[in-house]
């Protein structure tokens, strides 16, 4: 079940995850999403699922339901699949090879509570890319872009459900318009540092369909405290 | 010059201010968006002046050559205009009473290098609201809303001018979505938070008219220390 240059590493929560040895491998920002996340009910849609890390933490942590998850790159959907199955999760995480794009016609429109997604942070830009290197694909703009994911996302959530996202600061001004241009209003915003005297360098995001306008900015979460330690609040997050 | 329920204040920058003793007077906000701005150069227009509290801050602070400033309340516009007199500002500040909306045809398109806006920052909705109060005029959008300021302030502008405004940050989704639509983006943001363990109530924004998105944010601004006292950035703005 576990290949060649593949880990199975444990997520002390009673699940494992297999990730590839020099591949993209799962941050903090994954596991501070599926924190954020943690209110979900229901219906659940993870797109750029990746691994399948935010399934395997929202399973522990969350009361949703059911988990379908979407992964373009097939060899990435493969080891996800694994996961599920050695986590025996096959009855609640659904994990399928397409692009997020066709989501809403094979899955269905309108029917998702809750709406994840930690997408690639950049833009492509004119930079020489290895496109087809799955590390490359996970982090830029190459299969989706956000204006995609967001679209997506406000297709797939019923009235008033919710998405929460994982992204860089620096994209904040474009998120929010693609958010709104698809009737997903920004309600909950949360910037995250490295720690007090750094550039914040994440922002979790949380959008309601067809909500009110009203944004509630929450303290920004701070990773490290100055002895170089977790702070409080990050240790709780991980469970410690 | 000075009328019965006025007062004359001193603004500690060289410059005095006209207010009324009952009417809205000039707060943090003010003095905030003015040291935000204090790059601004060259032709400046000052949207809801208010008491011309911006223009009269930005020619102490910044190297502004001539700053247009729009009231559309003819009380308030015509003390703004006395103090300009009392400070003999009137070859460099030009108080107009207009709509700003009539401000692009009044004075140009595409002619500013700055504008500054410090605009009311609460909806209408429906609540029962005194319309012909002035501090109600200057709190509520009810002569303008925030599609009026941003788009004006967008038509304003020579391409790579600057808008520098002040606002609610529950309102930023809708900030950023409008100024996007009108091709002025959003490139820094600064919270404001009355101090470390309160809720960020305003919000600095900097855009530049037809600029790349690629947004800064810089560390949240503090009010006040846990002492009670200003914070020393505080300090450094107030010019003590």
């Amino acid at each position: 079940m576990i290949e060649l240059n593949e880990t199975l590493d444990d997520l002390q929560n009673g699940y494992y995850i297999i990730q590839k040895n020099d591949g993209f491998r799962f941050g903090i920002d994954a596991v501070l999403l599926s924190d954020f996340a943690k209110s979900a009910t229901g219906k659940v849609m993870d797109l750029c699922t990746g691994t399948g890390i935010i399934p395997l933490l929202l399973s522990a942590k969350s009361k949703a339901v059911h988990i379908d998850a979407v992964e373009i790159q097939p060899e990435i959907a493969d080891m996800a699949k694994r996961s599920v199955e050695y986590n025996s999760l096959q009855s609640k995480i659904n994990v399928v090879c397409v692009d997020l794009n066709d989501a809403p016609q094979i899955f269905g429109k309108s029917i998702y509570d809750t709406v994840t997604v930690n997408p690639p942070y950049m833009r492509t830009g004119s930079g020489l890319l290895n496109e087809t290197d799955t590390k490359t694909v996970s982090r830029h703009e190459i299969k989706c872009n956000l204006d995609d994911v967001i679209r997506v996302s406000a297709q797939l959530l019923k009235p008033h459900g919710k998405m929460f996202m994982v992204h860089r600061p620096s994209r904040l001004a474009e998120i929010f318009s693609a958010m709104r241009e698809y009737k997903l209003e920004p309600k909950i915003m949360r910037l995250i540092a490295p720690c007090e005297d750094k550039e914040v360098n994440l922002v979790l995001i949380c959008g309601i369909k067809c909500a009110k306008s009203d944004l509630k900015i929450m303290p920004t979460l701070y990773v490290y405290n100055k002895d170089g330690g977790y702070t409080k609040e990050i240790d709780e997050i991980y469970g410690r």
